[in-house]
């Protein structure tokens, strides 16, 4: 959708230098960017690409408005600017209501004109779609799950039973919501099945990024609150709680029943233990794994960098032989001290 | 189900505290509980929890009957009764016989007449599916596979080819069983593939988690043994061998042809490598990595646990001049020799 | 499809010890091989089913050749001799052009006569799908995706859009290509979606393992290279690219715009943070994370092996007081200095 800088700069509340007829409809990075399209700038790594930029218009700070070559709209925090603006050019198509005659929708379930149901789809009974939802092809809606309006399912996602999306949420494709929990009891005979019978519940404004599973509750639910943001190949266990606005990197988990704040941010493979409670506002490192409960906020971090495997290795031979170095060390104190006599 | 406490404590052989015509029809947890509803009490912490519950009945050993204002079944192990009671009282549905109009099932496949085959299903030549097994929409059945009796395989899950899924087993959404081992050998211009043509083989009462991976043998099979449990987003690569009632937690995986032995299990995240030998009775723990055989059964581990960045990193700093101090120490040896002398 | 050895030996340029009109049809480890199984020797490990094998024919080097009891075909690299052989006999079978009826094409798509589009599978506008492509049931190619020539996309995969594949890839069951990137802008009320507007460029002879993930660009595209290898459950964060026949093996993970050269190789677990760069020909071990630029080729390392759980916490209750033992240390060298007065 084409918009002027003029209405952009109104809307978004930003000082707009240059010609406020001058349009733009798509995003582009400076280097790439050309007429019509709008680019921003954040990192100071890039000032040369500021430099010789061609976009229609660059959204940054005012302090580097004078490096651009081109209009600029100003913004204290360009980068989240330009997410507010890319999102204007590039929304996502409306739904168009109506259910694709190859979707399989049972007599039981409930769905909204507007809602678009694709190719493919199965939706069961008691589930019911909100308004303006939006459900790709090859998307299971299972027993008694809710859709809150506006919300996307997309492709091949399941929703496997008692799961309530909220409302402007985004379910990435092949994502699992309403998985059994591992939970297994030991007998003489081997592990028996623990019947997992609670539901999953998703705040709004949610997105649940590609092949994450979220595991619905033993007994009670799964809650994943407002805003949260989970990456890909995510997994939540059984009853655990996600605090609003709390993120997770791909490959990150959480294991049952921990409950973790809000605005906490998990990188990448990062593993917090089961039955645990951390505080609002806590970063965990990539690969780190946290085993006890948090209760101050910061940056909590537990891994080595790789480098290379011949100094690793001799690192790791020391670390093997601290024992014989703490010894060396106390024979040294006590024969100092009879030095010292 | 409704279920009286006089019929659950004759079947599961316990000891009833209470009225046996009182009826439960679902689980609970102590806090949640009201009439009708069973719940259990199996770890200290939740005392207060028992001591205030208003379950219709709750499953416990004889020496915390005192603490329990309800009705109690008394049991040596509560958690492990508690999971064959709720298995009764939540029963999957049982299958309806019958193939949905919208699934595509090839002529040279066998399906019993008592398997509920559901809405978008694809089934390929020479698949047999058993008796009362429920395949869920989605799912793709390929080529030689073969289902067992009872059997769940559950939304959009696959199996690609040659796998054979035995009786009792559940298989959750999104699972992939009999997708291509990696193999690829070294070539001057890159890699080239080794066709895997092996097949996949699981056992009785087996539960494969929610996007969960099982890769097809390379030659000769991958196998699962009965009653093993993968949880959600596991990895098991081609010609693995997993003992009977081994369990892995989420995002571990085993290495190709690697044999791990019976009732093992692996914490989330713990990974084996290839071509290694587990014995049994082996406990892994969160994130480790296993690189060698083990042939005594224990817990081994190989994690730090997460803390405060600078905490950390003060840390990290010591171990990377370990060396260092070792020169160090072996100088003041040398120097305390000739003190000495 | 049956060859035999003399055809073999032509074809892949092997001398051949033996009759060549002996044929094979199929591959055998040399445990279990018969007649008419091809096997290969390359791991001195199996000398012994070497010397016990009863296969009709074994790849092995000239020096191994005096302990096989059967024909041989003499090969340098017996495993790659091996790949390209096997590929032979268990062939693809070649795609049966044409749509399944239970496919649903957009009018706005346009698939080669010579393409199969199996069971269940949808296909929106703009899609264009190349000659004897396999498209399996289930899976989902979104608006403006381009699948190359004797590609094969199987079972319940997702192309959500803008990917383009090109010739002879495999993407397996599951795999997710072109889910948004995870960009996140804070604001004073939350994360605020950046909208992910690239797409996947996909180079040819690269193979995508099951339940994979590959992130479309934020702005541009992600790229894989020409034969590049992913094993399962990879994430690819959006905007990386990765070089020409580099490998990532299972749960491996590389974060957002980091660039990867070719022919690396990544074991499994191993993960690589955002925005660096890694040169050409480096090895990551397995579950390593990578946090800076590397510009140098060679084997990184970072991880710990398992060992038993109480030798391992000996060694961590060590680490933890290093700090404590440098003190002690220091201390020594101040008195060895006033006693050396």
């Amino acid at each position: 959708m084409a918009r002027s800088l003029g209405e952009l700069a109104a809307q978004f509340g930003c000082e707009l230098i240059g010609d406020p007829g001058v349009t733009v409809s798509q995003v582009a990075t400076l280097a790439n960017a050309g007429p019509g399209r709008l680019s921003f700038f954040a990192n100071k790594a890039y000032r040369d690409q500021l430099r010789a930029t061609r976009a229609a218009v660059v959204i940054l700070r005012s302090e580097d408005a004078a490096d651009c070559p081109v209009p600029a709209l100003l913004a204290d925090d360009p980068y989240l600017t330009y997410a507010m603006i890319a999102a204007e050019l590039h929304a996502d198509p409306a739904p168009r209501g109506g259910v694709h005659p190859s979707a399989v929708i049972s007599s039981g379930a409930s769905i909204s004109s507007s809602a678009e149901i694709s190719a493919n789809v199965t939706i069961e009974a008691d589930a019911h779609i909100g308004e303006s939802v939006y459900v790709a092809p090859g998307v299971f809606v299972g027993p008694r799950c809710r859709v809150g309006n506006h919300s996307r399912i997309l492709a091949n996602a399941t929703l496997v039973q008692d799961v309530v999306v909220g409302e402007r949420c985004i379910v990435h494709p092949g994502a699992v919501l309403g998985s059994d929990g591992f939970g297994n009891a030991q007998s003489q005979s081997g592990w028996v099945k623990v019947p997992q019978v609670g539901g999953v519940r998703i705040g709004n404004d949610v997105e649940v990024g590609a092949n994450t599973t979220i595991d619905r509750g033993a007994i009670g639910d799964t809650v994943i609150d407002d805003g949260v943001r989970l990456d890909n190949l995510v997994q939540i266990g059984h009853n655990v709680q996600l605090g609003a606005h709390t993120a997770m990197a791909a490959l990150s988990g959480v294991s049952g029943s921990t409950v973790i704040g809000q605005r906490c941010m998990l990188a990448g493979r990062a593993g917090i233990v089961g039955h645990i409670s951390i505080c609002d506002d806590v970063v965990v490192g990539g690969a780190t794994v946290i085993t006890k409960d948090i209760t101050e906020p910061g940056f909590y971090n537990g891994t080595f960098a790789g480098e290379k495997d011949k100094d690793w290795k001799r690192k790791v031979a020391r670390f093997r032989r601290l024992e014989d170095l703490v010894k060396r060390v106390s024979k040294l104190e006590k024969q100092s001290g009879k030095d010292s006599e």
